[in-house]
């Protein structure tokens, strides 16, 4: 069964452009290092400011537990929290095909 | 510029099952049928019940316009009508590349 996440991270004011910048790079290497992963979608909220949530899809529970150990993964966590004004919110979904 | 949305859906009590075949098959014409439509994933969420979150994401907003004239969200609507316990939920999102 696929797993749908939709994550939702706040960025401290004055710092979108350089979280666009790092963010999109970070998507680019999970799209294509990671084959069980299906989207991942970086975009922005029209109504919350500095506020954007990643759309994801996973294949299965295993492509979304080797997402997690992936060396890009590990990477964008200190770089991400120093951009960041909360933590995250994270829902996870249940795919339905 | 793509376009993401998140369309949460609340079904009556009892009418999962039916709604989840019915969509299903929405959703792959609408994969199947729309080229400007790059994800399509109705996913269900593991906290509310009777809770479903569609993933979209369009290509522009030519392709999302398309997409509300089809015949296919045509036809869904009265047949979704019948199953929803309340209004659909739909957020807009600005896609950043």
């Amino acid at each position: 069964m696929s797993i749908g996440i939709i994550a939702t991270l706040r960025i401290q004011h004055g710092k979108g452009a350089e979280f666009e910048a790092f963010f999109s790079e970070h998507a680019r290497q999970v799209r294509a290092g990671e084959p069980g992963n299906l989207v991942y979608q970086l975009t922005k909220s029209r109504t919350e400011p500095n506020t954007y949530k990643v759309l994801e899809v996973f294949k299965d529970q295993e492509a979304l537990t080797h997402h997690g150990g992936t060396e890009s993964i590990r990477a964008a966590g200190p770089k991400l929290g120093a951009m960041l004004a909360e933590q995250p919110e994270v829902e996870y979904l249940d795919g339905v095909d």
